[in-house]
């Protein structure tokens, strides 16, 4: 088994319990060897078709021609394999031609897909999501024609927000819809940074597009959402002609550079065809469905970067030997491997607990949305939804963030190798760099964390969530006393400083809110403190079911390891930044523009 | 004047008080003005010859074709307008064919042209370091054919030491030299990560080259220090034939691509021709002259690297209108430039602390450089050279790994634009990502500096530095009490933890030095505050004699900021550093291989 299926394994059924999904209704006759088997043809899929050009695509990006992009032809062999072993719509219901595949079993396979190659992935990633408006919000017509053609990879599909003159305020869309007479409209705009807006190995694509009904009113309330496909469908579902969108052209990326990053012109000949999805300017709130999935999943491709970047950086450190302990002063002595030196150990377990928290806290986001779906219990599918809409911001945002210095850390170990093309960490880290901005910077999730999340519903997420806090520190055995107490500590600080902030935004809206984003680290870093706390109360329980020396044993060991390093480097940063909160400085507020230079 | 000049100005004159040199007597006859002049011509060379191409050089790195590096034709000409005007030789003695430019101000010319094009300073950089070896260490007939040719940029320089086995650890070093008999040597072996090995716009290359002569003890104390020439020059200077180094590939760096990264093989056809610098098996330390100049050169490519990524997210930031503050509720009111929200605020200010603190510290390390050789009192020439020795490590490791968070943040501010190649902050996050690698990785100055540099000479560098602080500290006027309070309490943290690891790494080497990179980062954490509350006590006095409303005012304030900006988030961060180094867990150092997966 991969060691990130044995990780997996471990946040699936030993954390997770989610083989006891197959108790619920809608998964009757399922059972975990199902899931293993979708989990293993994930796994060989991945390695046979994304991992071997992980490279390639990077080193030859999609080309501007005559007005379309293309693509090395690996992109859609790769795009093809994964649509034909059904992966775009396996979690979709039966009825619409899914396997209702419960929600972390599907991440978690997606998860092996990530870490083999997360640029190739960009197409299915947006295309999975667009899928998902589809079938919340499309008319029985439109799911009838699109979904079939989507499940089958002949139709990608794309989210189109952002403009050029607009960026994260998406109040400012500018792009029109004008309603034509036979029920579509007709739309007009620019669009930019609109990944896997063209490619030359699907079909055809369908765009999730926001944009505003003539006449609508200003800002978030008067957009909606279209369907607008590359070509119109006709009634057989047969490609018919070309719709008014050209690519205008494509950016060039730091990283992720397989995934056409696109600029996008509709109605240029008089209105690109485009069909309403649910109502009339609720297309942004429709739109956050698709958002807060995407989120999800930036936090995901993050974890799986950082695992990537671990092990690569492990298994170099098992092989190159270099130098000596300090306390040998022998210069004749055989060179250690350099996994033996103190401060490689500390990269590497460092890493490991970025990015299996990271993973672990993503996978967790999955099974709230699963009950929130599916779990018989109201109350129970109620408070999933708090605590996953709660936590969101940093599901997306604290995997990016420590994502990024996990794969920093895998360059150091490799010291001058790891800066060259010749390894793949460098390329790790430059595809990671784009997790802390799309689908929202950092500083967006830090408003909406502190300006909404915690004050929704009258608080009763962040309630939610500092009780389940609690209750593991309760639960914690005696040798994890440390620990919990430390989560303790943490969750009582997060509470005060909450207060404190949530009371200044109706006095000091701007000052209050100026902290935004190192409250969001803050609050990362005590929710990760909870996700190592659960994994080593596992893993402590499960210590005594091991075999000495077996790999089992080995694994746990690791598990509490990693969990006393964060505890004893990562969480004591927390009492820090609540100094900072508590006080709130008006030092950025108050630093104007001519002061800079 | 640009902003950068602005700045330079503040660390030399205001800071530093570098016009006080020309009263040495190694500067007699030098003015205020010529140094401005020197600093003018820098800048005008910088944005003629280095600037222009910085974009290009990234895009089209050196091609390897038929065992030789090409390089685009703009990087000969910035090399030879470099060497032209006389930058190659500035602060040469007048006899050896220089100005004698004082250290600080030659430094702060370099500082023009890393901030505009650092992979083409590559070159220049490297030369310069291999020059000053010959300077120190070559024979009167060595100095008198090479240094002529070094002077005008006919022969560039190369430092040759690390090799495919041995990495960091220099003791392992396998090249070969066996004596002939004219007093030559003949050299033999591999050395990779070679910076400049190979290039096609200078007439010759010398290596400075460590090797041992056969027979040598094992060790760093068998190892010698050889000038190889690519080509043998003729007695008459003259390119003579070609020496016995052939270029065995090039590697393909993340970022500085500009800079060709070689693999050098020696003595393939019998041995190459070397001559002997300085003593034999002393190789290692007089190559530390070398390494230590480059060390601090490193500290200010990092700085300059911080700066322009600055720079440039200032200048977007400025432009770029997105959005409104929390405080306003109509979505019509126009949109604000996005300086105006308070995250890029702090996006920025951070970033100012960051680069004009690392760019502080470096031309701090300057001015002790030129004290140790010039000062007119030994006292204080011996007291500048602890000091320097003492705080390399942090003038190397700081500003490199508080650079890469600065580049960072440069991306952030410029969100998806920032990620994409259209814009240069990505490449200056690409290159500054060598920093914390080349000329020593962190942890192995974390290894110098706290098992040796702070015990060296029974610790009056340390005692020295610390006493810096504390009167910086009791000099501070009534406004900027609360940072001297705080820099004293960092000061008095840094000598008590100080004590405790030195003590421990007698009883428990290993493990006292398990955190070393830790140490590092908390002894670079305080010498920072010393840096800003410096600096903040030279704007404060200037508030006085600043126009209202002027620039003058506006730096000064902008200083300020920066200054209380950085004891509000940085410094107190270092308290929790502290207590895990006071504590000294063995988490890291107990992490078994076997246990990570």
């Amino acid at each position: 088994m991969s060691v990130l299926s044995r990780e997996l394994d471990f946040q699936l059924y030993e954390c997770l319990k989610a083989d006891s999904l197959t108790s619920r209704d809608r998964y009757h006759g399922q059972s975990k060897e199902d899931y293993a088997s979708v989990l293993s043809a994930a796994e060989r899929l991945a390695g046979d078709y994304f991992a071997p050009h992980y490279a390639k695509g990077d080193a030859n990006e999609p080309q501007f021609v005559e007005g379309a992009a293309h693509t090395i032809a690996e992109t859609g062999e790769a795009w093809r394999a994964f649509a034909e072993a059904g992966f775009l719509s396996a979690h979709w219901d039966a009825e619409e031609g899914g396997i209702q595949l419960p929600e972390p079993v599907f991440r978690a396979a997606m998860a092996h897909f990530f870490t083999a190659n997360v640029a190739t992935m960009g197409y299915p990633f947006l295309s999975i999501g667009a899928a998902n408006l589809l079938r919340t919000f499309g008319s029985e017509e439109l799911k009838r024609l699109y979904l079939p053609l989507m499940a089958s990879g002949i139709c990608a599909g794309t989210m189109a927000l952002t403009e050029p003159g607009q960026g994260s305020a998406l109040g400012d869309i500018k792009t029109v819809a004008e309603p034509a007479d036979d029920g579509s409209y007709r739309i007009s705009g620019h669009k930019m940074f609109i990944s896997g807006g063209d490619q030359d190995f699907s079909d055809n694509i369908v765009h999730m597009v926001l944009a505003r009904i003539k006449g609508a009113p200003a800002g978030v309330k008067g957009i909606s959402l279209f369907l607008v496909p590359k070509f119109i469908p006709r009634a057989d579902a047969s490609r018919g002609e070309r719709n008014d969108v050209a690519l205008a052209g494509l950016l060039h990326k730091m990283g992720w550079r397989n995934t056409t990053s696109t600029v996008l012109s509709f109605g240029e000949k008089g209105g690109a065809t485009g069909w309403l999805l649910g109502e009339p300017n609720r297309g942004l709130a429709h739109m956050f469905q698709l958002m807060n999935e995407a989120r999800i999943g930036v936090g995901l491709i993050a974890a799986c970067l950082a695992y990537r970047g671990f092990t690569e950086s492990l298994a170099y450190a098992r092989e190159r030997p270099q130098g000596r302990l300090p306390s040998c002063k022998n210069p004749l002595s055989p060179q250690v491997r350099i996994i033996e030196h103190a401060d490689v150990k500390r990269l590497l377990l460092t890493q490991k607990a970025y990015a299996e928290g990271a993973l672990a806290l993503c996978l967790q986001a999955s099974a709230w949305f699963e009950d929130q779906h599916s779990h018989p219990d109201q109350t129970r599918r109620e408070l999933a939804g708090h605590l996953l809409d709660l936590l969101t911001p940093v599901v997306k945002s604290w995997p990016s963030r420590y994502g990024c210095r996990s794969n920093d850390m895998a360059i150091q170990v490799l010291g001058g190798s790891g800066y060259t093309r010749e390894y793949p960490v460098e390329q790790l880290y430059r595809d990671q760099r784009l997790n802390p901005i799309h689908e929202g910077t950092e500083a967006i999730h830090g408003l909406d964390l502190l300006s909404r999340k915690v004050r929704q519903a009258d608080g009763v997420g962040l309630r939610a969530f500092l009780n389940l806090m609690r209750q593991e520190s309760d639960a914690a055995e005696a040798p994890l006393q440390v620990l919990a107490q430390a989560l303790r500590q943490g969750a009582d600080g997060l509470e005060a400083v909450t207060a404190k902030l949530v009371a200044a935004q109706s006095s000091q809206p701007d000052l209050a809110l100026a902290h935004a984003t190192e409250y969001l680290d803050a609050f990362g870093r005590v929710t990760q403190g909870w996700i190592w706390l659960k994994q080593a109360r596992v893993a402590h329980q499960a210590l005594h079911t091991a075999d000495k020396g077996s790999d089992a044993l080995h694994y746990y060991r690791g598990k509490l390891q990693a969990a006393r390093h964060y505890f004893e480097t990562e969480l004591p940063l927390v009492h820090v930044q609540f100094e900072l909160l508590t006080s709130l400085p008006g030092t950025t507020l108050e630093m104007k523009d001519e002061f800079f230079l």
